[in-house]
């Protein structure tokens, strides 16, 4: 027997280094801040669930976080969800202790019931708990960075779930790789390999039977669709997936800071709303006129438009013959007056001077 | 009975105006060219397969072309590649003769097989075939326009092929409504529409097998990915799909746009290649950046470039370290030269005055 396979008997939480632990050991190197000599070393907190993803994660940056001079310590969110979740959350936080991460923090969260507040159904619910609890988290400890364990199964599904609502890049981007103090560093790797590599450790993951529960889209996504995919369309379609979203967001990115550059210029405060030039709105090409009606009128009404309804505000300028204030959600009004579109709550056009 | 049924019996190709007859007639009469008083009516040629698709389209093009001062013809394309194929594009054309359009043409065209020219395999070959004969017939009766009968069912199907290749926009963009001399006016309707519009007008659409061969990844995607991602996702899958064709589309048309502006300004000479400004792809954002990378590949040697190959040319100006000269298909060098990258076949990154 060879002397590291000697040592790894004698030290379960040493292991191997199999190439699935090197693979996620390396993209969580690709994302730790450096550590700074003269202060005190950043801390980085892993969302950890118990689950192969945020396990194999947190192990890879117990063993990354010292060796690029920062601190590891995790936050365990419990969602109350299930019985004995309780338990399960100090399972998960016994085992980011032992393999050294501190501090660990346990939060227990109230995920909304039915409700407006839950529009977007119990996983929307529960995500923006969990999220809110991660950050509060992160302030609590002053943790530079919060590693989510997203992996390219996750992002392919995302595309797919976004897929179905059919409303472009913006709907197909997937999950940013980092957003804020927060940052996905296994999108590049399969969760397959996250398993491997919880296995190749010595480490249980914790298996959530809502990952088996039809009811949830992402569920159906993951245990029927995909395959599918895979077996119609050939293996290497998850990647693809994933690849997708990284050349939507890279493009959705671009469009986004083109009119952060000329907003300004091409709007004007108007009585109870704002006006947009009609030139700049013809001058520019047909994706980016309807980005800047859907970023007006998101930015300053708080509403979102689908594609029917920025089309019809398109028109105003694209097809303009004298048509009628146009109805929007919110009760938001789209008026053609003279050289610009206006959009107020009021119905009025009155353009004010910049200075107002 | 009223008096329209009763005509209907004795006159069974002027059927009664049922819902998909009136759909795909109003999606042609809006693709229809406006008739010239002064000179001859333009005429619109019908690609002709003799399925239900390009049957409805047919019946609605010898209704709607007259009303609108057009002439409707057809081309039926025998592609030669099952038995009993003439007879088929025979049939066909009788159809189209019996619907009043003039002229029916029948153009047998040979489908190059295995081999190097067949890359894309058989069904690009056939389709290429298909596309050369249509432009020959459009050219050889100086028709103003080819209509094709793809639906919104095909935009789906072509999104999801593109899905499997993981290129991002370009691939998920489907098929344009307008391309040149082709019309598909039919890309909002659903195949299921065509196919009554057929029923409802007392013509009998010609199944073709291959439609349902499992051999073809297209006839997979239909057959057995579509369904499940109905069931799993919910209907409305399709016209989600056909909905992010369109807007990637606009996105795609929006940077090429972009990039066609500027592209001169940012590009020189190079002996045996061109350079590209690094000023020029550092300050835009990587979507652009990539594009311009490729789009300059493309033109200057009809290089087709992966996304990896992108990336790693574009990181000689957003992670410049000294690397070298980095080899592309083609016998394409990229070397960073000071303030250029030089792309060129030779390796050379000597710089020629504009006005060589």
């Amino acid at each position: 027997m060879p002397p590291d396979q000697q040592t790894d008997a004698a030290a379960p939480r040493r292991p191997r280094l199999t190439p699935p632990i090197a693979d996620v050991r390396r993209a969580v190197r690709g994302v730790l801040p450096a550590g700074a000599e003269s202060t005190a070393s950043p801390l980085v907190l892993v969302a950890l669930s118990g689950g192969a993803d945020s396990l194999a994660l947190a192990a890879a940056a117990a063993f990354e976080a010292p060796r690029a001079g920062c601190r590891a310590g995790a936050v365990v969110v419990d969602h109350g969800l299930q019985a004995g979740s309780a338990d399960i959350a100090e399972a998960a936080a016994a085992t980011a202790r032992e393999l050294g991460l501190d501090p660990v923090l346990v939060r227990r969260v109230e995920v909304a019931s039915a409700g407006p507040a839950s529009a977007g159904g119990p996983e929307a619910s529960a995500r923006d708990a969990r999220y809110a609890a991660l950050d509060a988290a992160a302030l609590e400890t002053g943790a530079a960075l919060v590693l989510l364990g997203h992996t390219l199964d996750d992002q392919a599904e995302t595309v797919l779930l976004g897929l179905a609502r059919g409303s472009g890049a913006a709907s197909l981007s997937g999950m940013p790789a980092r957003a804020g103090r927060n940052a996905r560093p296994l999108l590049g790797i399969r969760r397959a390999t996250t398993r491997q590599a919880c296995l190749d450790a010595g480490l249980t993951p914790w298996d959530d039977p809502h990952n088996l529960d039809p009811a949830y889209a992402r569920v159906r996504v993951r245990e029927r669709v995909l395959p599918v995919l895979e077996t119609e369309l050939g293996p290497g379609i998850a990647e693809a997936l994933a690849r997708t979203a990284e050349h939507l967001r890279e493009d959705e990115a671009a469009f986004s800071e083109q009119i952060e550059e000329f907003i300004e210029e091409i709007c004007e405060p108007a009585e109870a709303g704002i006006a947009i030039s009609v030139g700049a709105l013809a001058a520019n090409p047909a994706a980016l006129r309807q980005r800047i009606i859907r970023h007006v009128v998101g930015s300053e009404f708080g509403v979102s438009l689908s594609r029917a309804q920025t089309l019809e505000v398109a028109r105003l300028v694209t097809d303009w013959h004298g048509q009628g204030p146009i109805d929007l959600p919110g009760g938001v009004l789209a008026t053609r007056a003279g050289r610009h579109v206006v959009l107020s709550t009021t119905g009025s056009t009155e353009i004010l001077p910049h200075d107002h």
